[in-house]
C-alpha cells in the first residue's frame, strides 16, 4: 500500500512543504515565509501547525503518514542535532525531538544540499543510479554525495562541500570561506561574474559584454552562446575548474553520475558538455566516460529529498 | 563463539596468508612465492591447496571456518569478477566462484589497497573509527576509503585512487598514468626522489644530499632530520601536496581519521606533523582538526583486511 510523507525545505526566505506518496508522486505543494524569530522556534511551530492543518484539511489518517522529512540550511548531526545558524536566527537544538513533540509524527532531518541530492537521485536526473554527486551552482557552489542510495553526511556533516575544493593554487583573491582558489570562486554565479570582470579588465579585445551595465552569470552564458569570444573563454574557464574539481571527486568516490543543478545550470547543455570535456582531461583513464546530467527538479529537489528521508 | 577465517594477500612477488579468529587475533601467518603461470590459475590452485592443507594440519572443523578473504592488486567487481592483470599474468576471471569451487569455502575478494585500509580500520590505527582514508605511500600512492566500517569500492572499482588527484597544474613532468600534476608525482618514494634531484639541480646551496651516490626517499628524510635545509624543503614540499590532496578528500567524504602507511611512512611523526600542518592551510574551517595517524600493521594490513571481508 502506498503511504504518505511530508517533505519540508526550510530556506532563508521561504519554507516549502510537499505531500508525497511513498512511490514518489508529489500530491500537493505549498510555501510560506520563513520567520526568523524566537531562536528559530517559530519556524518549527509554523511547520508543525501547517502539517497538522493539512492532515485535518485532507482528512488524512495518522497511520498512513510515515512522517515529516526536513531539510535545513546547515549541518545536521545523525541524531537530529542542528548547530547554530545565525543567518536564520536559529540557536542550536534537536530538530527531530522538537518537531516530534509538536506533531506526534516521525521526523527525519538532513542538510539542504544533501537532501536536494537525494531528491534528484529519487525522482530526478539521478533516478536509476545509486552513486552520484549533485553539484548546485548558485550564489555559491554546494554539493551532496549519494552512495548506495543514501546521503553521505560525513563525520562533521561536511561531506560534499565541493565548493571549497582547492582548484587553483595561483589565485590571488580570497574566497568567502577565507581560503584561496576554491571552486566556488570560479563556478558559482558570483564566480563567473568575477572571472568576466577580471577578463574584461586584462583583455583588450572587443566584447559585447562591455556594453552591459551589469554583468550576470546568465548574461555571460547568453553572450557566449551568441558567439562572443571573451564570454566563451570565461565560460570555458569556469567549466575547466569545475571539470578539474569533479575529476578529483571521482578519484575519491568514483560515482556513476554527476548531476548539476542550481541557477547557473539553467544555461543548459553547454555547461555539461564543457564540464565533461575538461573532466576527461583531468581524470585517470579508468574514470573517464562518467555521465553528466542537468538536474530536473529545480527548487522542488529539497522537498522530494526530505520526504525520501522517511523511506530509508 | 569465536570462529576462524583466512586472509589472503596476493602480491606480485609473494602470496601472504593469515589465519584469524573472528575477534581479530592473528593465529598464524605464512607466505609463498607468487606463480605467474597458467593465466593466474596456478595462484588460485596454490592458495586453495595451501588453505586445505592448513585445515587438515591444524585439525580445523569446516563449520568453524567462515571462509577465505582475498586481496587482489587490481579492481575487483562486487560479484568477484577480476579484470585482466597483465603484471601478474592474470586473465579476467571470477575469483570468488573459482576459489569456492576449489575449496568448498565461502570466498570474498577485494582490491588490495581497499583491503589494507579495512585491515587498519579493523585492528590497526583506524580501530575505533568508522570513517577513514588510508593512504599508502610506496613506489606509488594508493588509497582506500572506509565509510561506516565498510570499503567504498566505487562504481568502476576506482574509489580512493588518490595517487592521481591533481594537486599541481603548473607541473611539467608527466605521471606514469599519463596525466600531469598527480599527487603520486610528489608524495610517493619515487616522487620524493624526483623532487630532491630537481631541487639539487636548480638550487646552488650546499646540501649533504650532494654527497650521496644514490638518493632514496629514506635518505631525504634522514638528511632532513639531521638538519639539511634542502632535504627539509623537499620533504616539506612533498607534505604540502599531500596535505593539499587530503584537504580535497576531506571536502568530499569528511572522514574522522587519515591513516598513512607504506614504506615512506616509516619516516615517522615528521610525516604526519607536516602533512597535518599543510592540510589545515588548505581545508575549510569546519574540517580542520582531523586525526592523522601512522599505520601500524605494515605488510600484514592486507591479510587482516581480507579476513575482515568475511565478517561484514
Amino acid at each position: 500500500m502506498n503511504q504518505l510523507c511530508f517533505g519540508v525545505d526550510i530556506g532563508g526566505t521561504a519554507v516549502k512543504i510537499g505531500l508525497f506518496r511513498s512511490d514518489g508522486t508529489l500530491l500537493h505543494k505549498w510555501s510560506f515565509a520563513t520567520k526568523r524569530t524566537n531562536d528559530g522556534k517559530d519556524i518549527l511551530r509554523d511547520v508543525a501547525s501547517f502539517v497538522t492543518e493539512k492532515i485535518e484539511e485532507y482528512h488524512l489518517k495518522k497511520e498512513e503518514i510515515l512522517g515529516v522529512g526536513v531539510g535545513i540550511p546547515g549541518p545536521v548531526k545523525e541524531d537530529g542535532e542542528v548547530l547554530e545558524l545565525p543567518n536564520l536566527g536559529l540557536a542550536s537544538f534537536n530538530i527531530e525531538t522538537e518537531l516530534e513533540n509538536l506533531t506526534g509524527l516521525k521526523i527525519k532531518a538532513g542538510n539542504d544540499a544533501n537532501v536536494a541530492a537525494l531528491g534528484e537521485q529519487w525522482q530526478g536526473s539521478g533516478k536509476g543510479f545509486k552513486n552520484m554527486l549533485m553539484i548546485t551552482l548558485g550564489t555559491g557552489v554546494g554539493g551532496g554525495v549519494i552512495l548506495n542510495g543514501k546521503i553521505l553526511p560525513g563525520s562533521n556533516g561536511a561531506a560534499g562541500e565541493i565548493g571549497h575544493l582547492l582548484v587553483n593554487t595561483e589565485e590571488t583573491d580570497r574566497c568567502g570561506c577565507g581560503k584561496i582558489g576554491c571552486l566556488e570562486q570560479y563556478a558559482s554565479a558570483t564566480g563567473i561574474v568575477r572571472l568576466a570582470k577580471r577578463k574584461l579588465k586584462s583583455d583588450t579585445r572587443g566584447s559585447s559584454l562591455r556594453d552591459l551595465q551589469d554583468i550576470s552569470a546568465k548574461s555571460v552564458f547568453d553572450h557566449a552562446k551568441r558567439g562572443d569570444i571573451i564570454a566563451a573563454e570565461v565560460i570555458d574557464q569556469a567549466c575547466k575548474y569545475l571539470g578539474m574539481g569533479l575529476a578529483n571527486v571521482a578519484q575519491v568516490i568514483d560515482p556513476e553520475v554527476f548531476v548539476i543543478g542550481g541557477g547557473v545550470s539553467k544555461a543548459g547543455n553547454i555547461l555539461t558538455e564543457l564540464v565533461e570535456k575538461h573532466y576527461n582531461r583531468y581524470v585517470m583513464a579508468s574514470l573517464k566516460s562518467k555521465i553528466f546530467k542537468l538536474a530536473i527538479l529545480g527548487n522542488d529537489a529539497g522537498i522530494y529529498g526530505s520526504a525520501r528521508l522517511l523511506l530509508e
